[in-house]
């Protein structure tokens, strides 16, 4: 056990007894950042404290990584011994702040004479008190020269008193204040600071090669370029291609996941690798690099941005294989270890290995892969399985990449244990998919939502909700319809501020495999062509709700989310404001996408800075209905048959 | 900011992915140390989880200050990834913890192996990377020996399996685990332990000066022995003394706080100091050294401990003014600086400097002067004010008499800011006084004990409840009576299991100075003598109360308090209860002095382990009556006339 008090008796001066503590944010005591963007404000708050009566200052000092000398601004005393301070920030990277506090003896001594010749005491010994204090601090400032000049000269007490009551005398005294009676936080705190589309954005998923029109010819990516215009139309940010490598063909899996593939069958993108090359290689079938930055530029024009998916795993055929078969698990027969589930063999898959001889070596691969995509102008990355891989990798390898290029953005993908998700988050994910997915009743939406946005949490995982993916097929979009796919659409745009769909949502697509929560015909084993007008699809709804979002920017913020009671509990009511309440959105959305629901529902006026209304503009977003409200004591009716959800804009009238 | 991946790629061999987090207890990030006592258990738990699906170990480490070796508990999986151990505590003193994790190779290999048996699957190549593991392991374990054999014989899978899943075998992998891939905490977390009455005490205040017999006479300490019988057959543990030291002449306080005291006036005994000696001498009309020695031996034959007053501040007259006056704060005329609360002045009274140049033998004097009293048998100290004197202070001198002996406890006497009463609680305090004095209403009782016993609060400060001082009278007091008095002692000797009661109090002396929560002729300023059997006395219900204390386990814990809800705003019910319930307390107290009340009361059954309980007895302690419950349910009425509180006894019928 260290002795800390040795240290104290090998100094002159008497240790310091002011107490720093219980920071806000700060992660597992500062062992991880706190996430905010670009815009933010960072408010970090503290309690600050010393025996007796001193009266105490403190500041927030801030810095980028990389910088020796701290940005100061002033702490303020909130209450109850604690205080805050803030930082407006404004380029993507990694900070770090810490709190330096120190005694304000001039204020100290100023509250206390100033009591006392208000008692009509004699003050003259305290003058020579308060002048003993000037003489410590620079008379280069003229304020403290005048001020020990004027006690000097001697008079009447109450006219030097006035001038020792100068605010500005005090300032210039704070300002020279000797802080080495003060503390400092043992170490600084680390922030990380992304751009605004780490927590808003709306995402599109497309298997490249779906994009075609020949059921039998993989989709290019001068056909995705064909397909721009659609999804920017729908109002999406970012387009998320599944793996676009070349595929392997050994144990290749054919159509429904069938252990042996017919000749023409495409293969699983996530088999990564062949003898046409890897995880920095494009399968043939979708073209050439060149056609690659060509289709990232076409989506820029468009206003969207490609992500690609970081799958770490290879097809037996990858070129790691053969050149580095020891980034791979050996086994005793001097075969390479396939993954499984047991019974469970996924014998298309080679788990690579972390830990192996030449780990340094698969790291430093990893890292070079991604750099790679960077330089083609990817900065989004969906990360398949964070999970299965140590949170320590991806702690080194997020970092590395955002040193060079701060503005990337990883999307974890990792639907296991809450606390591992967490950690996933923790170790530097910009995004994380959720639980939203089987997330459908009431209480359960309420309860996890608030867990995301209203607990720490909310400091470093930003939930991008999903309500399918390739992968998951929902027993509740099997069953639905159309209602169903609307209504967990306008949940995942508007409980988090960021969420994507998986294409064919906007048609409706939930054919399940029987008795299973996946696609029937996924096009993870088969080119997929659609017909993207088909009728009963929710195009209109999904380009009218991404334009809401857009134009509204308390739908922009993540942490603001707050639910209100309602009546009926198939009725989930909550709202969203901006800080200055210049946004206002409130929200029900009728869970049962098979009957109209209704009932009472109750927001507190004052959430939306509407405490002294004495009406409001209540207006539907969706249906454009306008109505005047008294109070936050409504009634709704939501049929499913017309719409599932109402997004009130709030307003005073 | 230190770049933590570095030392990484420093080592050869991966680095772990093992994550411990959220451990539990752990103050300020593992700054103070958690308090338990001897006979008690500490449970830790943290968050402990990796990548993937191998299977974890983790052990719970723990040791005394000084030693090297740890000693070592294993901690089990509890849910979600949490995990918990258990050390039981014996001895008091400082000892710290940490958690170490690894991963069980072994298990993680006989679940997929036997998953893929049971599946009818083929286990040979399984079988090599079985023996593979154990061959890391030291054969000089017979398991180990006999399993390699086993495996290298070959033969039937199914019956080398069945020898392979013997837990002592998976006990044996595990002693023999390799760590290296493990994780331990950055740095171990403090612990200390304290004898039982830190927690579970009853403590009476008396001024020796007044155990007399004549009012214009000291009593001595002779006529304190004659006291001990009385104080004793009440059932208190622990004497608590005002200041016994000589006190000053100099600006001598008079009867009632008066500027100017009279001939005869025996002074403030916080004026510690005279010609006669300091703190480490005895105000010589109270007796000798040898008289006090010979007290605190004849008060531990009536099985009580002495506590003394740790007052650290001097009169005009105390030695260090002279000898050490660098150890007061010396003014621009030369004078030194006495206490005051512009505009009150305390003359008699000199505060020392924490922080003057000779910083370091003050505090050596102070810790001498403890450790004099330790010598003396003292093993309980009461501190005055100890918010006005550096929390650091506190830390160094309650750590460095504890590492004499760990047996002492101190309680800290402060009436302050929230934060500032838990800080010195974090800095070593064994107990500390509360705003209990003030809180007298249900739900202000409800809120403040819920904080004190069911957050972290109680994991380093204990609540000493005092109904009232020498110092506070309450209004409540004053005005409420008999029954007041009876309904605050009854609160304070339940709420808490360490409470005090100053003398007069069973008296229901509460005459106070006309519009000030102050005693009339308080004993600070003079000599008091009492009738002890005055009528009206509440003698008898603090004996019994005490009794019942004793004889009751459930009331011997601190952080085993739950409120109940009653119907009345005047009833507060709450209850106390084992760990095994072999000890249940239901208790019902009216906080209206002067009218009966009553009402419904619920409490759930199952926190007391009555769930099952056809009926249940429920025995009045205080009266004696029973009854037969059915239920958790009860109707309930409390006359102050007669009761002002059931303390009910409940057992399964």
């Amino acid at each position: 056990m260290v002795d800390r008090f040795k240290p104290l008796f090998e100094r002159d001066s008497a240790p310091t007894s002011l107490i720093i503590e219980s920071v806000s944010p700060a992660i597992d005591c500062g062992r991880h950042a706190a996430k905010r963007e670009t815009g933010d404000t960072l408010d970090v708050a503290a309690d600050i404290f010393k025996d007796g009566h001193d009266r105490l200052a403190a500041v927030l000092k801030f810095r980028k990584r990389g910088e020796t000398a701290w940005r100061e601004t002033p702490m303020t005393h909130i209450d109850n011994d604690r205080w805050g301070g803030s930082v407006r920030l404004s380029e993507p990277g990694a900070f770090e702040y810490t709190i330096e506090a120190f005694p304000h003896p001039w204020r100290t001594w100023l509250e206390g004479t100033t009591k006392k010749i208000s008692a009509g005491l004699d003050i003259a010994l305290e003058l020579r008190e308060g002048a003993a204090i000037l003489e410590t601090l620079p008379r280069s400032e003229p304020l403290i020269a005048s001020a020990l000049a004027t006690i000097a000269a001697g008079g009447n007490q109450a006219l030097i008193m006035e001038e020792l009551q100068s605010p500005r005398l005090a300032a210039a005294c704070l300002t020279h204040a000797d802080r080495s009676a003060g503390a400092t936080l043992s170490y600084p705190l680390p922030l990380w600071v992304d751009r605004q589309a780490a927590r808003f954005a709306a995402w599109y998923e497309l298997f490249p090669r779906s994009a075609g029109t020949k059921p039998d010819q993989s989709g290019t990516f001068q056909d995705v370029i064909g397909q721009l215009p659609r999804i920017s139309e729908m109002g999406f940010d970012v387009l998320y291609f599944t793996p676009i490598h070349p595929i392997g063909t050994t144990k290749r899996k054919g159509k429904n996941n069938s252990v042996i593939a017919e000749p023409g069958d495409p293969g699983v993108p996530y088999a990564i690798g062949n003898a046409e090359g890897g995880h920095d290689a494009i399968e043939p079938g979708l073209g050439t690099i060149a056609d690659f930055d060509r289709l990232v530029a076409a989506a820029k024009a468009h206003g969207l941005e490609i992500a690609l998916d970081l799958a770490i795993q290879a097809s037996p055929d990858h070129p790691w294989v053969k050149e580095h078969p020891e980034w791979f698990t050996i086994r005793p027969d001097g075969s390479i270890m396939f993954a499984e589930n047991p019974p469970k063999k996924y014998e298309d898959i080679f788990p690579v290995n972390f830990s192996g001889s030449d780990w340094k070596g698969l790291w430093e691969e990893l890292k070079r892969i991604v750099l790679f995509w960077v330089s083609h102008g990817v900065l989004t990355f969906r990360v398949d399985n964070p999970h299965t891989k140590p949170t320590i990798f991806w702690e080194w390898l997020i970092d590395e990449v955002r040193r060079v290029n701060p503005n990337v953005i990883f999307l974890s993908e990792a639907f296991t244990r809450p606390k591992v998700m967490k950690s996933l988050a923790k170790s530097g994910f910009s995004q994380s998919y959720t639980y939203f997915t089987w997330r459908h009743g009431k209480q359960e939406l309420i309860d996890y939502f608030t867990e995301l946005t209203q607990t720490e949490a909310a400091e470093y995982m930003r939930g991008n909700l999903f309500p399918s993916t390739h992968d998951i097929n929902t027993w509740f979009l099997q069953t639905g319809g159309r209602a169903g796919h609307k209504l967990r659409h306008v949940l995942a745009a508007t409980l988090s501020s960021v969420y994507g769909i998986y294409s064919g949502y906007e048609l409706c697509e939930s054919t399940p495999v029987p008795g299973k929560e996946e696609h029937l015909n996924s096009e993870k084993y088969e080119y997929t062509v659609r017909d993207w007008d088909k009728s009963g699809n929710i195009v209109a709804d999904i380009t009218r709700l991404n334009a809401i979002r857009r134009v509204h920017p308390a739908l922009h913020e993540y942490d603001n989310l707050r639910f209100f009671w309602s009546e009926s509990d198939q009725l989930l009511c909550y709202g969203k404001t901006t800080p200055d309440h210049s946004d206002n959105i409130l929200i029900v959305v009728n869970l049962d996408p098979f009957n109209a629901q209704s009932g009472r529902i109750w927001f507190p006026l004052d959430d939306f800075g509407l405490e002294g209304a004495n009406a409001i503009q209540a207006t539907d977003l969706i249906s454009g209905q306008s109505w005047t409200w008294h109070g936050g004591d409504q009634w709704v009716r939501l049929d499913p048959a017309v719409e599932s959800a109402h997004i009130f804009h709030l307003e005073a009238r």
